[in-house]
């Protein structure tokens, strides 16, 4: 595999995706108008980034795409080992190394309506994309430092919406980042339905006050983030306190350093939330700038042999 | 148009399906994975009978899909008109008279992530099959008697995800079926955060008590079901007091006679709440008998010209 993705040169080839066991062009990757990932997004699916042709931390991955499936009742009966052949081949056939790969799988066509047969022919799509990483002291992955934005638009109940299942349902975090369009916020700090702070629209919360670094509890509507763990792994080593909790979000507007965590943001520092700067000092706080470092350092390690790209 | 829905024949020939602006035979009825409404349940839809060949209450479902489009921020660009031609194409092209129609509207395929772009090139999809209809003194349309089952899956706060827009996103609904396998019951009754009946997963609630016809009010998350609407109007037409409120699960439980709605379903009474007979002296009560030939004798006038089929 080449280290320079194909996407990214000049006239870019058609990508090509995986659909129901085969490699396809993007233009002809398609599902049926009846399949029930598009007619309900009754689809379970992650998110990944791969670093150096290699899928970041599968196995957390595997297992939370297992929990949503049995969350869903979807028994699709493909072997883990599966679905992680299928996301190589995908990288493979578009000789990406360093990419951004979405997994999903529905729970196909079935007769009937609206409710799901325990019986299912799943359908399984992997699509990637390019992703350049930045690495130790390069640009950050991410579209910049987020301006954070409080909406009305609430989490809802785990017991309406499982906030852990992962799945093709996302209209809640749309209907959250359909506000910003008027505040140019662009990620929400959305709130659990007590009016806590709960996590953004496709990212996890994490902010700092001088005491711990904190972090919305999984006990809230919250899901349980890839990267998330990672930070919480990396600081734990560090020795740096770390506190999963209930907040208000004055505790978020009130922090030093508050930043969001997804696969493909990594570590994003937050510059202002509600309008409001984060800190006087400068976008990146100094807790944020060594958890991306070790973060960048730990990927480096892991799959690059320590050697810079 | 035939009177007999071509569908109904023996070897049954495949179904025409409308996508993006085409007639094309349902095997081939296909959208990106891209789009948007199979990546996040992006899309906005209606589902509708058609009697004699003609949509019922065509209007009414019109104006909730412009409702539906605008709290989603999809401004798709289509007339009224428009649609309505394609679901006419799309029953013209399967030879069919009585039919169940479903119209989707997504967001199509759009740049980037989750964040929704103003400029949308949307992907319209109308699915019609063969639904017969029974008519005055004939079979119900409906699966027979509904068994109603209370399930731990609650209605997500409005402020969540708004019940009055009818989108893709329909997993609270299939997470409250699901729940159903272990019981035998056929349809999910839901309630409210606070606790209170709000609706089943595919069909509004109806239940009498021996001094009003009642139903949860639209103050609460309920869809504003279009054949709701019909049974109010049909019932204060007669006179019958019409009452929408708020009530706790037990004022089902105890009520005289229930029944549900939707546009396929139009009238279908309950036999049992939570394993409990409704009534002892059968399935049908009085009332729901009464609405159900006054629903049936409004569809023959208006859609047959009063002749029977």
């Amino acid at each position: 595999m080449s280290e320079e993705p194909s996407g990214a040169d000049d006239a870019a080839e058609e990508l090509r995706y995986h659909v129901d066991g085969e490699v396809v062009p993007a233009s002809a990757a398609t599902v049926s108008v009846e399949d029930r990932g598009f007619a309900y997004g009754d689809a379970a699916f992650e998110t990944l980034r791969a670093y150096g042709g290699e899928v970041f931390r599968w196995d957390d991955h595997a297992a939370r795409l297992a929990a949503t499936c049995e969350t869903l009742g979807l028994d699709h009966g493909l072997a883990e080992s599966d679905l992680r052949a299928r996301i190589d081949e995908t990288l493979a056939a578009n000789d990406l190394a360093d990419a951004y790969v979405k997994l999903s799988i529905t729970r196909g066509v079935q007769p009937g309506t609206l409710d799901p047969r325990p019986e299912v022919d799943p359908t399984v799509v992997v699509i990637a994309k390019p992703l350049p990483r930045g690495g130790v002291d390069s640009e950050p992955v991410g579209d910049g430092p987020a301006a954070l934005q409080t909406t009305k638009t609430r989490k809802p109940a785990s017991r309406a919406l499982p906030a852990d299942a992962k799945t093709h349902n996302y209209l809640n975090g749309i209907l959250a980042r359909l506000e910003l369009r008027v505040t140019g916020a662009d990620e929400a700090l959305m709130l659990d339905p007590d009016g806590n702070v709960a996590e953004g629209a496709t990212s996890n919360l994490f902010f700092a006050d001088g005491t711990a670094l904190k972090t919305p509890s999984l006990d809230g509507p919250i899901l349980p983030g890839v990267t998330r763990r990672t930070v919480i792994e990396i600081a734990e080593e560090e020795g740096i306190p770390v506190e999963e909790g209930t907040y208000a979000p004055d505790a978020v507007r009130e922090a030093d350093e508050v930043f969001l965590t997804n696969s493909t943001w990594e570590i994003r520092p937050v510059a202002t939330v509600d309008g409001l700067r984060v800190d006087g000092d400068g976008v990146e706080g100094p807790l944020t700038a060594l958890l991306s470092r070790l973060f960048d350092r730990r990927v480096e390690e892991r799959y690059y042999d320590g050697e810079r790209l």
